[in-house]
């Protein structure tokens, strides 16, 4: 079974020209979803890992499995005013403008390893805010591991660190 | 453990008088996180599950998790406009008018037994649009478990079926 077939192409979504990868239906295939939570851990075998930090809101899906299966805690990373307590908060370029990712300033311990999940890297804005926020707390990214790239965005090549399963 | 005193309480917040249950110390610390988990599946030990749905956005963290442990698929339930493909939508209310939340057309199939998920159950509202998509799809409900309950909301006692774990 190859995870990419489990993912529909939405064409012209949400506007003319874009090819939109929608992933609920790899996630509503049982055995796709158990395959592509593998596939995102299988990089870091023999690693410690600590805590999982996902991405809002579709990467909350992956990451909560990624620190199932790794018997880890799990840290979100939350578009601005979302998280209830004290916060760190960096931008990140849209299209047109910022906006800011937020992480509660107890989400990770200095010193801890951490795995970013999302379930796509596009530009790689919101990825770079993630690994940036991790590491104002003092942790660690051990690695970022998403099921959907976009090389054409660049945006796998502007993490520090990469690894690719398969 | 009891995961009860890994949820944070935050007072006052988002305004004066609540008293905000935060999840995410629990979701930060791996033992509560499985042990939380463990429990939210328990009442339904045995019985067939074909799917977990759970609702936008820290329901994701917990039903990615369930899913995973379940060895199921995934549906999210999302906010009106956030899934790409053809939906169903229902409304539910708020405490001025209402809001909408949707599933896609093929989240479920007929017959299927789907569990809910969500972090906490206050007057009902969404986990009852949830039910309401779900039966709208021709699949079942086999039930609804969430880490906290606000029992003075009564959402609890509007769900069709309820099985308490521990």
């Amino acid at each position: 079974m190859n995870i990419r077939d489990s993912i529909r192409t939405i064409p012209d979504h949400p506007k003319p020209g874009i090819m939109f990868r929608d992933i609920t239906t790899l996630l509503g295939d049982a055995r796709a979803f158990r395959r592509a939570v593998d596939e995102l851990v299988q990089p870091y075998a023999g690693l410690r890992i600590d805590k999982v930090a996902a991405i809002e809101a579709r990467g909350f899906i992956l990451g909560g499995a990624v620190a199932h299966q790794l018997s880890t805690g799990f840290m979100p990373v939350r578009k601005k005013g979302k998280l209830p307590w004290k916060t760190r908060g960096q931008e990140y370029a849209l299209e047109y403008g910022v906006d800011v990712m937020e992480v509660h300033e107890d989400a990770a311990k200095p010193g801890e390893q951490v795995l970013i999940i999302d379930d796509l890297i596009a530009t790689g804005g919101t990825a770079l805010a993630a690994v940036s926020l991790v590491h104002s707390l003092g942790a660690q990214v051990i690695g970022a591991s998403f099921v959907i790239d976009l090389p054409e965005l660049g945006g796998a090549d502007k993490l520090p660190r990469r690894r690719r399963a398969g």
